[in-house]
Parts: structure tokens; sequence; C-alpha cells
């Protein structure tokens, strides 16, 4: 398994050997940029692969993992029993042998994680177990993939990433919205420069979210206004975030493309960020509409704001807009606009103007500009894409989440990305709390990102 | 003409004729709300009109002063004669006598104010004249209508509201987008409850306008990148403040109608603002587009931001998101959001989502609820503003503004109104150079807000 030096050993190690610090830091540089490639000759056919979470998320990705002869589901991981019978049910639907289970209490995973020799893991659990999970994996050497959410404090953010210095052990950054196809096909468009120097980016997570939040305990959305341990599936456990904290809770959907779009970590970075919230009305009138004024929740006070606004700088001189609104009536919509000196795209009219190339003053419908820049990756894969989770995009990710534990290499969407993404909410919530105070974006990569070079979106093949 | 007692002068008044305090604030809240009313009696037939500023804007507001019946255009101020040559060939074509002209320097205006007995004054001459233009029309208690910008520092909006304060003459600030006809409509879906609980509202300035920044010195759009003594109509002097300044320049048609959808001044107020700018890079490039990479005017290094996003903070816990866009190509849109606990409208994608009124998680046209919900104003007078300024926006506005002056009447937006809105700028400046830190907004109406009552929009006549 490749080692990667962190600073500190670099520096270390120099020392020990005698090189010369200045030659030292030149192929070090280089190092980052190829150390994917130089990988490439380690490629296993068929990975052995465990899965901490099988809820409705973590049971998707176990239906594409099932699909593909390229991996083995070795074994789940899961306190609920009912999850683990419901992933089994699928393997036997699809013939496939039994996944071992762990569901002895919430800590079996690590027992998963010791015993079953995995080349990879896929972390779909509740949110505050994401980052001591990711880390167990880590710590085991398990090529390791985590779902999307944000941070409860910078510092697990920073521990994500020492892990991974540590260990040189891997982490695939789930954020799905990469793979939208409309946001791939913009990404081309960035690159190919149609959009010019960019300048504002847009994204959210702008999403009715009341009959998730909420249900009757038996059936996941909606039929009534319970929660926690009343709650069924992420009604158990996302409400209470609601409950308690202001900010952006969940920014990865949004800011996830636009990192792509910014090369955010790869000579761009994000300097500092400040976020508005709202009073918080919504889920106190869905519970009393729902439920009536006598339900005992309808005594609850809710913290998070309906919508929190959050404007993030980049050392690039552009901007981005992030969006969380997930407490009132409203259509589904991640609000993406890229604005840059020749042009603009907005996804909420579906429409864009194109300097000299669409007339101007007037929007042009996106979609032949669309299908003309189509990601290659959708080009040649549209077919085995059909049908997967999220219009097809979950395929991709998945896929693209194989074929790098299968060649153990850098991840498109890394450790770096993970906590730069997920650092958003701590952030968010602390100029929240401090009247809208700026806050500095701390450097997940110590410097790295002057010289990384782009990881996503750069093959036809994942 | 009624004086408004100011704080002092009541205070100081309470003493000399020993009314007990407590009373006199009693009678004193109550006479705010009905100090309009009480002055319906002194309605005048006809008034005297004048102009400072017979530019492209002075002269739409010139046009539709001719077209009444109850205006005399008595007197225009502007020290450019070829603009008063151009307003008195309008009088010419419409068969008026031709008003007094004052063209002697850029003070000429000042003897107007003095020799023409005028009721009412329309200022719209460039920006940095308007305080000290509407101050001395205050100061000649003369009846003052002022077009919109953002101020300069706050000094000058103390300046505005001392200004009323002392000497009681109204100023009427003439944001002509409250009047337009789905902004309206929006307000009596608001005031009708159809969103619920107001949440989260956006409003812009969103208006490519580069071939107004830059002409050729001969025409008012275009055909070249001179600005400043070289060019024609705005770029002559509005073209220089994206030199100079950084911040949300022109706040007023994007702010102007949230001001009325949230009663601001009115039971409700602005209590903080931040603001995040961009790197400037639109106006360059145009330059060198347009002009050459030799053009002088490629060398010049641009303040403003091509995207300047602001958040503001309300007393009632709702935000507003005002956008400054006038450097890059796009499509014309002030891009506004309307958001509640039960609903939400944007005009970008023209659709609106109804709790309970239109399919839920889904975009209905909003159309059809604009037309449901048209206000009494336009339903009324449809015929007469078709033509006018703006989509017919600027008939309403004239309108009011002179059906104001002829009751000597508190305009439905008012100086304390020009004052938040023309604060925005400052504010956003001051954020915008110290990186995005939050900026408490000042109370202009010194605790006035709390009792004031609804002005816009009140009636069907005017």
């Amino acid at each position: 398994m490749p080692k990667i030096l962190n600073r500190r050993s670099f520096i270390k190690a120099s020392a020990l050997t005698g090189i010369t610090l200045a030659t030292s830091v030149e192929s070090f540089s280089k190092s980052i940029s190829t150390i994917s490639v130089g990988n490439k000759s380690i490629l296993k056919e068929v990975i052995r692969i465990g899965i901490i979470g099988a809820g409705l998320r973590g049971r998707s990705h176990i239906e594409l993992l099932l699909n593909r002869k390229d991996c083995e589901l070795v074994a789940v991981a899961d306190p609920d029993p009912q999850a683990i019978e419901a992933s089994n049910k699928m393997c036997r639907e699809k013939g496939k042998s039994l996944p071992k289970q762990y569901s002895n209490g919430p800590l079996d995973y690590k027992n998963m994680l010791d015993k079953e020799k995995l080349d990879a893991v896929i972390i779909a659990s509740p949110w505050e177990w994401h980052t001591e999970q990711a880390i167990a994996c880590m710590r085991n050497k398990i090529f390791t993939g985590v779902e999307v959410a944000g941070a409860f404090s910078l510092d697990e953010c920073w521990e994500l990433v020492n892990a991974y210095e540590e260990t040189g052990t891997h982490l695939f950054f789930l954020e799905n919205v990469c793979y939208r196809r409309d946001v791939m096909a913009v990404l081309q468009m960035v690159r190919q420069g149609l959009f010019g120097d960019l300048i504002h980016l847009e994204g959210g997570y702008q999403h009715d979210l009341r009959n998730v939040k909420f249900n009757d305990g038996k059936q996941p959305y909606g039929g009534g206004v319970e929660f926690g341990e009343k709650g069924l599936s992420e009604a158990r456990w996302r409400t209470k975030n609601s409950l308690h904290r202001d900010g952006d809770l969940y920014p990865t959907h949004g800011v996830g493309p636009c990192m792509n779009w910014l090369d955010i970590n790869r000579g761009n970075r994000f300097t500092s960020l400040v976020s508005m919230s709202t009073k918080s009305k919504g889920l106190h009138e869905y519970i009393v509409k729902e439920g009536g004024e006598k339900h005992p929740n309808a005594e609850l006070e809710w913290k998070l704001g309906d919508v929190v606004t959050t404007l993030i700088q980049t050392s690039g001189g552009e901007k981005v807009l992030l969006s969380l609104d997930t407490n009132l009536p409203r259509p589904y919509s991640l609000g993406f606009r890229v604005q840059g000196t020749k042009g603009i795209w907005m996804d909420v009219n579906k429409s864009l103007v194109l300097e000299g190339l669409t007339k101007a003053h007037e929007w042009t419908p996106a979609e032949e500009w669309l299908q003309k820049y189509d990601h290659p990756l959708w080009k040649n894969m549209e077919a085995k894409a059909s049908g997967a989770g999220h219009g097809g995009m979950d395929y991709f990710l998945i896929n693209a989440f194989v074929e790098s534990a299968k060649r153990n290499e850098v991840p498109p969407i890394d450790v770096y990305d993970a906590a730069t993404m997920m650092a958003i909410t701590p952030l968010s919530e602390q100029s929240v709390s401090s009247g809208s105070m700026p806050v500095i974006f701390p450097d997940f990569t110590r410097g790295k990102w002057m010289n990384k070079k782009r990881d996503f979106g750069m093959s036809d093949k994942y």
C-alpha cells in the first residue's frame, strides 16, 4: 500500500537521509500529481467490500455493488437487524451468497474491519458516526468510502486528514451530485472556457424535507410528526440536528460541483466564509398542521433557521453562494449557477447565456449546449447508469469508487475535499452564532493545494 | 405646509406648554399614521413642478408630466443646454409653453428653487448631486421627489432625515420597481397571507450595463469604450463609481419591493448587513474586446467586483439577499424571490408554490396567480399606464408622486425609506472592505418604525 509522506515525516526523513531539501521538495511535488499513475499496476480484479450502515442509503449502494462482477459483498455492519435482513433479501434476489453480518451493537463494525480482510468499505451510517468509522477504516488500511455530511467540529476534519496522512490509506468522499449529468456537462464547458473567467457560483440544498424529518415511525416518509426514538429512518437521527443546530448542516451537494468548477484544492482554495440564518418557523408550523397544536412536539423550539445562506470567498477571487432550505414547502432544487466573464448558466430555469454564441441579453435553453458538452463518462455509460439512484449519478459515483479502490489510487474526491466540504458546517454555525462574522477557512492541504492537479472527471472510464 | 415635530422639538414643546409627556406621546404616535388623512383637505388642483436634471431619466419623467392636466412644468434646471433643448422640444411637440430654463452652471438650480414658487421638484441628476439638491428643495419647503441611488456615506442619509424632520417637507424616493405589476401582485398575496410568515427574500440589480458604462461619446449606449469626460449620458458620471468603489452601488430596485413585502420601517426594520464581492474582470475584458488592448482604458484597474452579494437581517428574523451584477454578459433580471412558511415565488422562472393551493414539490407557472391578485391600482389604470417607461411602472410612480404632492401628504416611499435604501451602499462598501464583517444598520426612524403604519399600495387611486 503506497505511503504518502506528510509534511512532518517528510522533513524528518530528509534530515535522516541527508537529501538536500530543495531537490526533495521538487520531486515530492511532482509525485503528488503522478501518484495515481504510479499505482495503476497493482489493479485488483475483484475487491472484497464491506458496508457500514445498511439503511436506505447503504442499501442503494449495495444494489449497485451486487450488479458488478468486480465486487464481492463480504460483510455488512449495522446495529439494526432489520436493516441487515433487508440487505440479505437483496442478495438472495440477485442469487448472491449472503454477507457476514455484524449487528452486535453500534461498535461491531470494528470486528468486521479486523476480521474480514476487506479491500474497501462504504460508510452510510448516521452523520455522527462517519468520522470515527472512517478513521477506523483508514487505520485498518482499508480503502474508505464515506457518505456525505457536514462535520460537527473542525477537529473532525483535521482528524480525517491526519489519519490519511499517517496511514496512507485513501478516503473517497461519496458526493454524488458531482456526477450529475448537467453538472458534468457544465464542468466540460467551464474547462473549455465557455464561461470565461469564473466569478460567481451558486449551489445549495433546497429540498422540502419536512416529511423526511418527521414520520409515523412505520414508514420513512411522512404519515406523522414523530422523530428520534419514535421516528423511522432519517427521522430517527437526522431531525435532532434541526432541533439543536443553526447553520448550513448539509452543504456537500451544493458545494461539491462548485469545487470542481473552481478547481478547489487544486490551484484554488476557500479562504473565508460568512453565514446568515433566519427565524425557524417551518417545522413548528408543519407539526401543528399535521399533528395538531396539542402534540408534544408542537412545544419544541427548533434552532435551525428555515433558510441559511452562506457566502464563501476563494483565493482566486471568486465567490460561492450556498443555500440550505429544508423546512419549507418548495420544489427540490440545488439552485446551481455558474457565472463568468463570458456567460452564465442557471439550473432553476435551465437556461444560459454564452457571449457571442447565444443571443445577448436573453436566456437560451441550456439543453442543446448540455448535450453538446455531455461528459464522455455519461456518453459512454449512459445505458449502464440508467435506473441507478438520483437520475443515474449514483452509478458513476459507485463506479468511480470501485475503480479507484481496485487501483488503490487517489480518489477524484479525496480526504482534503471531504474535510473542506464537511468544514463548511461548523464554520457556518460559528458565523451564524456570532452575528454573521466572517470565519477563516482552514487550509486542510497545508499548502499542497498550490501544486495538486485536477483529479475529477478526467477520464471517460470512471 | 404641515410641520412635523421631530423628537427634540417635540420634547421642547411639551416642556414649554406643560402637557404631560405620556398623553402627548400617545397622541403623537397616533398622528404619525393619520397625518396623511388630516392633510387631504388642502388638495391643490394643479401643481407647479420643476425638474433638476433633464437627461434621459429626467426627460422620461417630463414626458409623463406633460401628459397630465394637474401639472404645470414651470422650470427645468440642467447645466447642459442640450438637455434643456431636448426637453423644450418635448414641450413644443405637446403644444405646451416652454419651462423657464436654469442652465448657468450646476448650481443654477438654486435660483430656480428661490424664484419659481414651485410646489414640487423632481431630481434626476447624477448620483453625487441627489442629497444636496434634495436638502435644498426641502429647505425651500418644496415637495421633493428624488431619483434612486446608493449613498456615498451614511451621513448623507442622516442629513436627508434631519432636513425632513427640521423642515416638515416631504421627500418621495422615486423607486419605480415598487410599482412593477408582478411585484405589486405579490405584495397583495403577501398581505393576504398566501406565503405565510415570510422567511427569505431576494432581489437585486442584475443587468449587463457594459454598453451603458461605456460608449463613443456620441450615443448613450455602446459604440465605444469611453467614459467620464469622453463619454455621454450615464457613462459620463456613473462609470467612475465602478472604477473607484466596491460594494452594492445600486441596491434600490432590488431592495425596494422587499421593503414593502416585509413592512420595513413599519413594524420591522433592517438590523445588520454583510457583503461579499468578487474579483473585477468584466469591464476590463469588455474594454479589450471592444477597444483593443492598446486603448488607454485597458490599463485601468476596476475596483467594483463583478458580482456583489449582500445579506441583510431584519428585526423580524427574516433575511434579504441582494445582488449587484452589472459587469458581465447576462439577461436583465432583478432576481426576486419571496419565500415564506406557506410558499415561494421566483421571478427568474416565473413560478411559484403555494401550499395546499398548487401541486406540492413542483413549480407552477405564476401568471394565473399574479392575474388573480393583480393590484387594484393596475386593474384600474392599466390603460393609462400603457406605454409609460419600464413596462408601465413609471406611470404609477409619477402618478403617486403628483397625487402625494397635490395633497402634500406623507409619500408611500418616504425619507426614511430613502435613507434606508441609500444606506445599503456605504454599509456594503464598509463590509466588503473589511473582509465581509457584519455592519450594524442604523435606525433612521429613531424608533418610530415600531409605530408607523403601512403607506405603500394601500389605495386603488395612487
